[in-house]
């Protein structure tokens, strides 16, 4: 068996990569650490180095995805509120179909029973919130109805896309344009054109 | 102790009651079936003939309210399909401020790890998808879109009702008000006064 040295970064990358995979296909309770080591081709010890115990390295999974997923779809603030909601709309679509399991896994930590874990997941959606709330206040003055509008609607586009991924149903573009023209709605800008 | 004689139906109706407060209080493992025979002053082997399991017992909890909620919101097929979308709304909205421990369990269930569990709320949110679907029907031929945008939609609801539960920051008219546009931007029904 012949062993890739990586760097440490790169090592760490590798094994959340793994994971993500593995944790996609199945329940949190059927995959087992000693697994991702063997894939990885590293040993027990150093994996437990890295991720001390099963939960932190699920942990680890689910926070790196993420992080991903909110640095691709970071808002453009020289743009319209609208071109924002359609960029960052793309960049969300084109995440979710690049990488499905990162983002089957991201969501199998929203319902988890592991508080920590589900903290991951409740923590990225309220920095979605906070930028929907901020790019609506360039256009009119945001109020609880907005926040709690954002909120729904992160769960909307959720449920949406997890539909997606699973059945193929629609194209991508009828998704995009589905999201944009509901989240519209719900935050009550006005729609294009009426403007 | 003094004891009452409550027929069978009753009795099962008076310990999926006491189910539901416990439940919307605390985790699931932190709830003793013990403790229900106790509230409601029956012996536990009573409490076993109706409920073998705590999973069964959490499992009837569960589709106890979700039966509720589907009766409660039953559409009126004599309405249109606007009137339709605001008397369910209103007949939800009531339920969920008048049943919010009952609520809470609900969807307390759609996050178990058990799948049995959150097959439950999965039947119900697909009966109330498909009361969407029909209603769509009646004005326009419903494709795909229109399936995923009505389970989207849901979740929708569903997290905006909890927001609102947990913190009030909005009145019931704003969410009915919300949500019921939100709908019809979702499944592309023209807005009221431009059809």
């Amino acid at each position: 068996m012949r062993r890739t040295r990586l760097t440490s970064e790169r090592r760490r990358e590798q094994l959340l990569a793994i994971g993500a995979g593995l944790f996609a296909e199945r329940p949190y309770d059927e995959v087992w650490i000693e697994e991702v080591a063997e894939l990885a081709e590293v040993s027990r010890g150093l994996l437990y180095h890295y991720f001390p115990t099963k939960r932190d390295f699920f942990a680890a999974v689910v926070r790196a995805e993420s992080e991903r997923i909110l640095r691709l779809t970071e808002p453009d603030p020289s743009l319209g509120v609208r071109e924002q909601l359609v960029a960052g709309l793309d960049a969300y679509l084109e995440y979710v179909q690049a990488h499905r399991t990162g983002y089957l896994v991201m969501h199998r930590a929203a319902v988890s029973v592991d508080e920590g874990i589900r903290a991951v997941f409740e923590e990225s959606l309220a920095v979605q919130q906070q930028r929907i709330v901020d790019a609506v206040a360039t256009v009119r003055e945001p109020d609880e109805a907005v926040r709690i509008a954002a909120r729904g609607w992160l769960m909307f586009v959720i449920t949406v896309c997890l539909d997606w991924l699973e059945r193929s149903a629609v194209s991508r573009e009828q998704v995009r344009d589905l999201c944009a023209r509901t989240l519209i709605a719900a935050v009550e800008m006005e729609p294009a054109g009426q403007q």
